[in-house]
């Protein structure tokens, strides 16, 4: 696999200036909240006291799962390309609020079971029609777990040519909060029962199948140990594919806006990879999935959105956009205390 | 003072189309989660399956308050009309948030101590250069009360008229969340260290001076009982006009983007007079001011954002826009599982 290289955001004195010029304000100390902390970082990401956001991109990396075959989602496989044809179709939620927010949307074939037409907004990187069910094997090979995080690095170099600086990510794959799940346990060493959750509202037979389903992959690939092994053995092909783009984010110092828990599971195996990745990442959303708190908790991340979403898709990173694009907003065009000749307070 | 006529929002077979329509949609059952229900909400407030936001109108009022001389602010009231005319300069927090939001904002000085000259942005509404000191006397008459609930009537009934159906509210007054606090605990009956917190950041010593404050001033008004007798007591100028401005608002089938702990006071007024307001409220965000949590918790509000603001003006309602009409546009624009094509779960 490529190396990734990541230099680290800002420094110290950076970090001051940052913090002076937002201390000057006309607002009292820390009134903005969440907002300072996230205009300092960001501020450290690019570098310089003038943060902005730039042609923001959102990627819908979709990808199959063998797994589904055991049961564990409330959806049939279908889904996974009839929804990537609704994405393509301008129809789905992740769209809407994508539009709503000025963001550019572009959705990645990262595995998808299906064969589709050629379309100006879908990228083709099909690694496979969908993993192999890793219950009975690794999902896929540690070739081509290379070859999808290669692809989601190429992506992000292609959308980092045309102007973007900040990107976010969602994924569709019918299946994906198992395999998420799982990469959680075998990443973070959390209990099962921490990390599986309903996905897209399955029932309680199927919540058992997918606890044992995760069990019995977690016993059959224990030997996985290194960070590429782990997801090769565990992961999907969209997974694997976010993973790279993160990388290659922060080597090109792209802010990261994370979505939710699967999302969340790229950035565990990315992490593992280089953990420097963090540097460049706002945490979106704590949704609704019932591991994702304890997997922000990994993060020691603070989401800037609670509002109880459960889809995916990217659908947080879209609608927490603005509030990323207000932290740039209030350091480069509100006043000083001195600029706008208001009283300090004594 | 006027009778305000507050509809009801939709009815029972509405709220059915609205559920179907949310329900239909290609994703999960519940799975935006605040939004669904906030979607159906504005649904209901505007009678219709296709909501919509038009016109914004983010209203600033700003007034002095008799209270600010007993040393309960960490900033001098100067500060006040120096920060009015930092809104009519556009470099105030609020301004920022209102133009990344697409939010029209007036300023509407409804007391402040400072004679403003005339400028487009500037609604004036004086009722007096200030409160008087409620720990001494009420900080206004009955007349000046019920003349700034009028004043506030009036200028929605303006926007409302220029196509506005979305207000959101905010203010600005040293001292103000003495006043807010002060009518919390005199509304609900909640204790007064519930209601007090640091406002713009006063330090113990202040604190101290504040509780006091408040206590001496709830004894002197205890026989303030009427809604508008306890408003006229405890409130100022800019929270009484934001109560008219609520309930011409709900009046007007508008819906109201509440901002925090002082906005949020002008609510408890409104509701005394009026609870049918509460119906056509959306609250925006939970501030960090000590306070607000209790007092959004009297309201039964879920609130759209947790950001640790404490600034006031309006900001949280500006930064929260964007996610009523994510709530609107999903409701509109989304496919559903028949014209997407999309397989529902089996």
């Amino acid at each position: 696999m490529q190396a990734f290289h990541i230099p680290p955001p800002g420094n110290p004195e950076l970090a001051g200036r940052l913090k002076h010029k937002i201390d000057r304000k006309t607002k009292p100390l820390g009134a903005l909240g969440m907002l300072e902390g996230l205009a300092l970082r960001i501020g450290m990401m690019q570098g310089t006291e003038t943060p902005r956001i730039s042609a923001p991109h959102l990627l819908v990396f979709a990808g199959d799962h063998g797994v589904a075959h055991a049961g564990v989602s409330a959806y049939p496989q279908e889904v996974t390309w009839q929804m990537v044809m609704n994405y393509l179709g301008g129809g789905a939620a992740v769209n809407v609020f994508a539009r709503a927010s000025g963001c550019e949307l572009r959705v990645i074939d990262a595995g998808v079971n299906h064969v589709f037409a050629p379309d100006p907004h879908l990228i083709e990187h099909k690694i496979a029609m969908g993993t192999k069910n890793f219950i009975d094997e690794p999902a896929m090979t540690r070739e081509q777990c290379v070859a999808a995080i290669d692809a989601g690095a190429q992506v992000v170099r292609g959308v980092n040519l045309l102007g973007c600086n900040a990107l976010a990510l969602g994924e569709m794959g019918i299946a994906n909060t198992t395999s998420a799940a799982a990469l959680m346990a075998a990443y973070t060493g959390q209990a099962v029962e921490t990390c599986v959750g309903r996905g897209t509202g399955v029932d309680d037979a199927g919540m058992a199948r997918k606890h044992e389903a995760i069990r019995l992959a977690l016993k059959r690939h224990h030997n996985a140990i290194e960070p590429l092994d782990i997801l090769a053995a565990l992961g999907g092909f969209e997974i694997a594919m976010m993973a790279g783009a993160m990388l290659a984010a922060a080597e090109a110092r792209m802010l990261i806006l994370v979505d939710g828990f699967i999302v969340g599971s790229a950035l565990l195996a990315a992490r593992a990879i280089n953990p420097a990745v963090l540097g460049y990442c706002v945490f979106a959303h704590q949704s609704d999935e019932q591991g994702h708190l304890a997997m922000l908790r990994e993060f020691h991340a603070e989401p800037l959105l609670r509002l109880g979403l459960r889809l995916g898709e990217g659908t947080g990173a879209a609608l927490a956009l603005p509030l990323v694009r207000a932290a740039c907003d209030f350091l480069n065009h509100m006043a000083s205390f001195e600029s706008a000749g208001v009283s300090d307070r004594g």
